[in-house]
């Protein structure tokens, strides 16, 4: 266990840390106090059925959620629904690498799998908040497998899904371009085995890995048109050592790299012996896919098989040359898109 | 200088080392007896108009471009055409860091550009070989970015141009995508600023910027498709390990950096204070702009905005989900769609 000031409340808060009990996963290994850092947003109306569950993708947290998604007029309105936003596994927030004690914290943090989010999740939700059914839930990247997760795991309790920028089963060619990630952070020396004093010990490997996010998070066209400079970054090193480096450098290895070994193994047909179309057959949301048009790792083209997997469910692409990126926020274009989409899925009668 | 068997006559050979002499470079640096690697195909005619010039691609040499794309019924026909094709500076076969003697061989060896390449292959062309006219210059990748080079600085001289997965200009986007090449190399320890004893010290850099080309040279679709399986490699791993990793492994890590730097600095607008438009507009062969149509650091987009630049050529991508590394020659499609096209240019008149 280490310090880390980065994923406190003052900078990633207001969240409460809710204490699930202890949590066995499916690789075997037990988390005696699983602990899920939770930010809500709206109220639980009387019939308790306006909840929307919102899990975390890869390096976020509930901030950027509430920041870039959550708002009055907006298709995840506190004013109309109770936004539950859980952070993951790993997050930083929730129990971690980096804040767990012993043995088991740091390097020696057990492996952790989307459905065991899944699983911790919908504990938290029946047991802890009463809730016992969602008008939806929606995630973006990881956010999306836990989406697809809980739609394969829990089909009565999920009345529409919405997974944005991600797959129900993960790709090769995206579990290659995870390991690279893994690679730049584990090949750091200082990284030691994942027995660092502080994330800025292994700042070589994290900025060697924020730059691989700068090839495959945003798009070529991304780059064509400018969009470094137009979102504040005048120069290309500017944008890499700035902005994508300084994005991830104060986050803890450990803890990406727990969310990395997940995000390669998403995958709901675990549930049904390997037969992803048996999966997704059990999926009874109303389901709009949204991948975003330029995304590199999770091409429309790689969600378009599994929409068509899924009964009544419909394919809605989201324009952006941000790519994968445009999750960040930062093409109004894509927000408007995505709730318009969220909006009808919304007012869809489940 | 170190000794690097991978490179020798048996394995990329038959060869001809030709000395061109004195090199100086644009940087400032020199080399100070430039020597060619060339390997021909063919007879040049009595009207010595029947040349054809292939310069080599990163990491590729003439073997590759001789076993796939030279041949009787090829576009690149012996048989009709004197095919000279020239590993590039920095390629390990011509003048490149393993194999430069003293204080500039090794890291020491001095930063090359494109139009270095250029300068030497008009030199070896005009003043050891005779040829004052070229039929075509044809290349893929940073072959492509020489062809664009070529077309531009020698106007009189390329009366037609195929620049194969490739641009005039490097990007941003492609920038900092083998910049991730280059940091997967240096930030191996064993790497220790390019003083090692054999590429096999580096194994571990090495097997990384192998895995990088996994993510980047094929596809999306390539992977969704099963084409590593196809092309013999049953499993993920085996394609990583063996295939990727294999194929990089023996080859010097300070000529792949030779190499890269040049690829990361491709830009024809240098000769005209950087106004790319004049640059292009330069150019008087008939140009064919071939990009690959999965290709991921040189997509068709990015292409076809330099085409429009060009009087008189056509965009003509070729189709594979192969991506970048169609080059090598795993997609029988490809190889077809490119001869068509290049038999096209060739009966062109200039």
């Amino acid at each position: 266990m280490i310090t880390n000031a980065y994923y406190a409340q003052e900078g990633h808060g207001p969240y409460e840390l809710i204490d699930i009990g202890a949590l066995d996963l499916e690789e075997g290994g037990r988390l005696r106090s699983c602990k899920l850092a939770v930010a809500t947003f709206g109220t639980l109306n009387a019939a308790r059925d306006n909840a929307i569950l919102v899990p975390t993708w890869y390096s976020g947290t509930s901030k950027i959620i509430e920041q870039v998604y959550i708002g009055p007029g907006r298709a995840l309105d506190p004013e109309k629904y109770h936004v539950v936003v859980v952070n993951q596994i790993g997050s930083g927030l929730s129990t971690s690498p980096h804040n767990t004690n012993g043995p088991h914290g740091m390097a020696g943090f057990p492996p952790v799998r989307i459905a065991d989010d899944v699983r911790a999740q919908h504990r938290l939700l029946t047991e802890r908040l009463g809730i016992e059914r969602l008008a939806l839930v929606v995630g973006g990247s990881m956010g999306a497998q836990q989406t697809y997760e809980w739609a394969v795991r829990y089909p009565d309790m999920v009345q529409r899904a919405a997974p944005i920028a991600g797959t129900a089963k993960n790709t090769d060619h995206d579990f290659i371009f995870t390991e690279t990630l893994v690679d730049a952070i584990t090949s750091d020396p200082a990284f030691n085995g994942g027995s660092y004093a502080q994330s800025a010990d292994v700042a070589a490997g994290l900025k060697r890995h924020a730059k691989m996010w700068a090839v495959m998070g945003w798009s070529t066209e991304f780059y064509q048109a400018g969009r470094p400079a137009a979102i504040g970054f005048p120069t290309l090193r500017e944008f890499i050592d700035t902005f994508m480096t300084g994005y991830f450098a104060p986050m803890d290895p450990n803890d990406l790299l727990c969310m990395a070994w997940k995000w390669q193994r998403g995958d709901v047909s675990r549930t049904t012996g390997g037969d992803l179309e048996a999966a997704l057959g059990r999926i009874k949301a109303k389901t709009f896919v949204m991948p975003v048009s330029h995304d590199m790792f999770f091409p429309p083209a790689d969600c378009q098989r599994e929409q068509a997997l899924i009964a009544g469910s419909e394919f809605r692409p989201l324009q952006s040359i941000d790519g994968h990126l445009a999750l960040f926020g930062t093409d109004p274009a894509f927000l408007q898109q995505l709730d318009v989409n969220l909006k009808a899925l919304l007012a869809t009668p489940a």
